[in-house]
């Protein structure tokens, strides 16, 4: 990659393109190699530009977090698309519209919100597709795999409506974040695909999709068990909390925020960047006895080091990012020159900066 | 106010100008009252409209946060400015640009800095007026107090070159974040006054203004003690942080996030609302026994209700906000309600949003 030192100002978000597509084929590898269909998060990147890169990969399905970003993405080609966010009624004309220019799936976690929202629906659509939310352990957002009677009144409603077809059920196992490593996150895996596999045969007349798969899950497994669908986001990027939860080495990490140095404090071993919460976000994780935002990186013209040892971003306010380094590294840093940090939760950092440095040069996302 | 609640269909920040301007109003009277400038920080609300309602009363010189944020107040006609945040070497050409057009005042943390700096000034320019921060126990940027050697070595540097002029002290008592109620506020602040009044007796010939005042010191004092000029930001808007610390009760709060109600969990009185870390920012706070993401109010056409008692957002993921609800609110609301949350932190979630809701219009803002 080439890092254009120079002509950075302000706190840029570098993509390592090489590092990156090499996330998305491992992932599109393993998808083809388990017999499952990757139809990746795009919330993540939010960038047609990265969503090129899925598309020479063979991914021609994704997923996304909202009617606008679905918006984005059907502008740049994609004709399969899932909104995994339940239905926000007061957006369902715009749901609407985008139907009618792309296979679209929705989720749904009530009947009343499918009830209200088929009502609105015009010959002239074509099927939209309905996914149910399955609340598998994680305690956000779904039913619960015992409440079939939801689930038969969902499936009913989408039977009375041409408009809406049943597609099959949807879990995010996001409890994996507090996992920390392959055993605990192989242990919570099998336990959501049992309750998965378990309301399939329940309504086993019926074709089913099982779409799965976060970032931890997806990285670690090697066997699906009977699920149809993965919706991995982060890994595209990955980030220093997937490192703790064991999902990737820093070598996968394929953002680095750069951040200009704008001072120093020998009394206590801190620089201070300017690289903020509006840039890195305040997501914040326990990595052995520190609470940090971020670890520290070299950047030359060619790419960002390994994370330099000891060394991490202690606090966040506004603009401002305290690092806190060795006495080696303080001496050896000067106003003016730049830091990299890798994020802790490159999903919000890249929402923050809403745009990328690839190879120099400056790619718009969605944000 | 009105609120245009048919037209929000997604996350959206209402402003309630009557509260603005009465938290405006407030803080420049008590200015006036305390002989102290109010050179309030306009990095909380970033928006030009919003900076026009402190013109109206009487407000002449604001600090902003970054370079960029200075550049659009600029093109709004603000013409006395301190960007107070520590000098960015990278910016240096882009701040000299700006010191051409407007009153501009910078931040000095280093002497090797300002050095960097002042080598780059040319004849033609209007004199750059140089803050040195001093450290009076937050303990983020700036020169002890003690550090005498430093703090004579930047103002040579101001002497040697006529584009630059020693203006004076700043401070910025963060450290007040972390009080709870009046005493511990007063103390902090009668402390970092105390450094303050001592230093400058130091360098007793020169004319020096002291510059100070966060949102919970300059909402509390009644009693500035000599100092010249108060920077509060967040008070304009002020939020459930500020009145944990003790600034301000709930009524104060200007802003609400606007939220469509999209998913409701019976089995644990959960609502979930489009409204996550994307828009609040991941600011948590303890309230009473709780860590909380936000409060939860009701809005009408007319504005929004105080908090509702035993109602708080109690997690957030990247898009969705789960709000922990009474049995009785819960079976007031359904999915494609609006419901308000009052953000932790007002600065990052105005940041996030990047527009303002005010009485059914749209203003734009800096971000």
């Amino acid at each position: 990659m080439k890092i254009p030192l120079e002509n950075i100002h302000k706190p840029s978000l570098l993509v390592d393109e090489a590092i990156c597509r090499e996330n998305i084929r491992r992932m599109a590898d393993k998808a083809r190699r388990l017999g499952v269909q990757l139809r990746p998060h795009f919330k993540t990147h939010q960038s047609k530009l990265i969503g090129r890169w899925f598309r020479e990969e063979g991914v021609s399905a994704i997923t996304v977090s909202s009617v606008s970003m679905a918006s984005y993405f059907i502008e740049d080609g994609w004709d399969d698309i899932t909104i995994a966010f339940p239905v926000n009624l007061r957006e369902s004309h715009e749901i609407i519209s985008l139907a009618s220019k792309t296979r679209l799936n929705i989720l749904v976690t009530m009947p009343e919100t499918l009830e209200a929202f088929s009502g609105l629906l015009n010959n002239g659509n074509q099927p939209i597709g309905v996914f149910i939310k399955i609340d598998t352990g994680y305690h956000r957002t779904g039913l619960q795999p015992s409440n079939e009677e939801e689930i038969e009144k969902i499936i009913a409603i989408c039977n009375s409506n041409p408009l809406l077809k049943f597609t099959g059920f949807l879990t995010h196992t996001g409890q994996t974040y507090q996992a920390r490593g392959r055993e605990e996150i192989e242990r919570i895996s099998r336990e959501a695909f049992m309750q998965m596999l378990a309301l399939k045969a329940s309504f086993g007349t019926l074709p089913i999709i099982l779409s799965v798969g976060d970032t931890p899950a997806c990285s670690i497994l090697e066997n699906f068990q009977g699920m149809d669908e993965i919706r991995p986001g982060n890994f595209v990027f990955y980030d220093v909390m997937q490192t703790v939860i064991g999902s990737c080495d820093t070598g996968s990490i394929a953002v680095c925020l750069a951040c200009p140095v704008v001072s120093k404090d020998s009394s206590r071993n801190e620089i201070v960047v300017y690289g903020g919460a509006v840039h890195l976000s305040k997501e914040s994780l326990m990595y052995g006895e520190q609470l940090i935002f971020g670890l520290v990186c070299r950047l030359s013209g060619k790419g960002w080091s390994a994370p330099l040892k000891n060394c991490y971003v202690s606090g966040l306010s506004q603009e401002h990012g305290i690092v806190k380094v060795t006495s080696e590294v303080f001496s050896s840093i000067r106003p003016g020159d730049l830091l990299g940090i890798l994020p802790v939760h490159s999903c919000l950092t890249a929402q923050s900066l809403g745009s990328y440095l690839i190879d120099g040069k400056l790619a718009d996302a969605h944000m």
